[in-house]
């Protein structure tokens, strides 16, 4: 029986009050827990992309703050430990948002109330993203027992959207995790997800560790994965949805709801109310983020010793674009999946969405 | 000025009586000319995939056929030298056909006049080639050409389908080539193409020698450039073409065409009649070949001093599904892009070409 409890990117020890990530930089070729027992190890670990996705990353930066304040819990440190963690990442709103949070709860409060508030904001925001990615994971169950025909049910996913990116479950992951457990045979089909190989550096490893059995394929096969027969739905994650229900998600997932459209097969983007951008009308309003060229130009692996290296794939002087993102139109999206159910990716359902959540 | 009598995959020196060839096992970062001066050395050439690319390899063969034939013209010799070059790629089946051709020319001759005549037939079949892929070029501008508005010319090209699969020109990158010649401004989106990288270690390569501007991009970043309006028109090759206009080409093709089908960009494949498997009813039919898993978890480059090596980015023990093409219905083909003109992708226009080839 699959327990999820064993499957964390960031662990808590409630007796040593430490915390623990995993150096996402080394997999899948290492597993390795790091302490994390200064300011600077925090930043460190955000900063070099040890930890990823923005759920984590947010709450990261919230035992970080958390630490700074047991160290020293004045105005100035805060304010400096703040502006510290802030700076790792400068366009991650999650971070931001996780900093605020712990912010608002301890900064009315007197100096010696506050690391004790703040440890417990961090492990408030660490137990509201597992249970938000739990919901997604029992929305996103009932729409795969809904295709269930007996045999293993075969879901395709693109980049990493599991629980490496969040803190248990995963958004996109966590419908295929709840499935394992609930004795449903299910395979992945892992796409690699270049220019970064998140799908076979993160999303295969992260499977495998919770015995799903998966498959990975190059991106380009998925097409002729899904005219073959060989697909019953996709799952994707979403990285900003406009209001309309367009989803901006890893470059790449525009290409598999296209070709799950032209195959009849269901297209589900799994994904928690933070990510929805209520100001932004449609995806043609997302800036899409470039990324250095380097990363489509070189790609980083082990040798036969397991050493990590890099090799460079192109001629000296080639050039080289990386969109990182891309957006797929609502129209190509069968569902989206979120912690309050399920939606039609629509302006229509996501207003509905939003009176829920404002009353 | 752009001459394309410099760029050629095989050389033939009329007066030394010797054939050279670019090992592309090297390319893109060291470009070694290799003499093939034994049959060994041509079964070599193709077994190890110096040379590659349906045309390429029946005229290289032919040249092997033609040099044993010249140290040793008896039947025995003849029929040896045919096993031999058979047998480098079992299931290319244009190598076969070259070699028929050549037999077919020889085999009523006495033997001292079989050496002449078969590197006659082998000089005939380069340049019959050259011939096919320089009217599928001219036929191809005409396109470019209704679609050049004054400023530069985008286009999409996957895999590598020019000169270096040929021997000059190409076949998707004639087109590219005679623009280019003719003095239109035109840039190439060169997809990596996944796992073999065909299109960054190749197709940029040789754009680069022709002067041809390019940019590399991940496979999975095509949707998002045609989306976002930077890309005319795609061009693509066709391993086999079925009598109802549907395509096999590398896998990834397919979701090109998804793709600029959404977009309203003109999807062309330029194809050489012989690709045309006229007992091929449609896609379906066509078997698609798995290749080893190995090609997806590694990745072979050089490191920062130049030195070749391979690195792997699975981990160990992680699975892996390698379909090396894939199926574009016809229907998403705006026109097939041949020597003897252009056509609808249609069993009825291919019908036509049919006819007036059986003439």
């Amino acid at each position: 029986m699959f327990s999820n409890d064993d499957l964390s990117s960031l662990r808590w020890d409630p007796v040593a009050n430490t915390v623990e990530i995993i150096d996402q930089t080394l997999l899948p070729h290492t597993l390795r827990w790091v302490h994390l027992d200064s300011l600077e190890a925090y930043c460190h670990a955000i900063v070099h992309m040890q930890v990823r996705g923005a759920p984590l990353i947010g709450v990261t930066a919230a035992f970080g703050l958390a630490h700074a304040v047991a160290r020293d819990p004045s105005d100035q440190s805060l304010r400096s430990a703040c502006d510290a963690l802030l700076a790792t990442r400068p366009t991650a709103v999650n971070l931001r948002w996780a900093l605020e949070q712990v912010c608002a709860e301890i900064q009315p409060l007197l100096p010696w109330a506050r690391a004790e508030a703040a440890l417990n904001k961090a492990l408030d925001l660490r137990s509201g993203d597992i249970h938000s990615c739990s919901l997604i994971g029992d929305n996103g169950l009932a729409l795969l027992q809904d295709l269930y025909a007996g045999r293993t049910l075969n879901v395709m996913t693109h980049c990493n959207a599991g629980w490496l990116a969040t803190i248990q479950w995963g958004t996109a992951l966590a419908p295929i995790y709840k499935a394992h457990a609930a004795g449903m045979p299910v395979h992945v089909w892992v796409s690699e997800t270049r220019p970064r190989n998140q799908g076979v550096n993160l999303s295969a490893w992260e499977l495998q560790q919770a015995g799903v059995q998966c498959t990975v394929v190059a991106d380009n096969s998925c097409g002729q994965l899904m005219r073959s027969g060989q697909v019953d739905c996709v799952i994707v994650g979403s990285d900003r949805t406009a209001a309309n229900g367009d989803v901006c998600n890893k470059v790449g997932t525009y290409l598999k709801a296209l070709a799950a459209r032209d195959n009849e097969i269901p297209f589900y983007v799994a994904l928690p109310e933070s990510t929805i951008d209520w100001r932004c009308p449609d995806g043609d309003a997302i800036p899409i983020e470039q990324r250095d060229a380097a990363e489509v130009l070189s790609v980083a692996g082990v040798d036969a010793a397991g050493q990590a290296l890099e090799v460079n794939v192109a001629a000296v002087g080639t050039r080289a674009l990386n969109p990182a993102f891309d957006v797929t139109p609502a129209g190509l999206v069968s569902a989206l999946v979120t912690e309050h159910g399920v939606f039609a990716a629509s302006a229509a359902a996501l207003e509905t969405l939003r009176l829920q959540l404002d009353r």
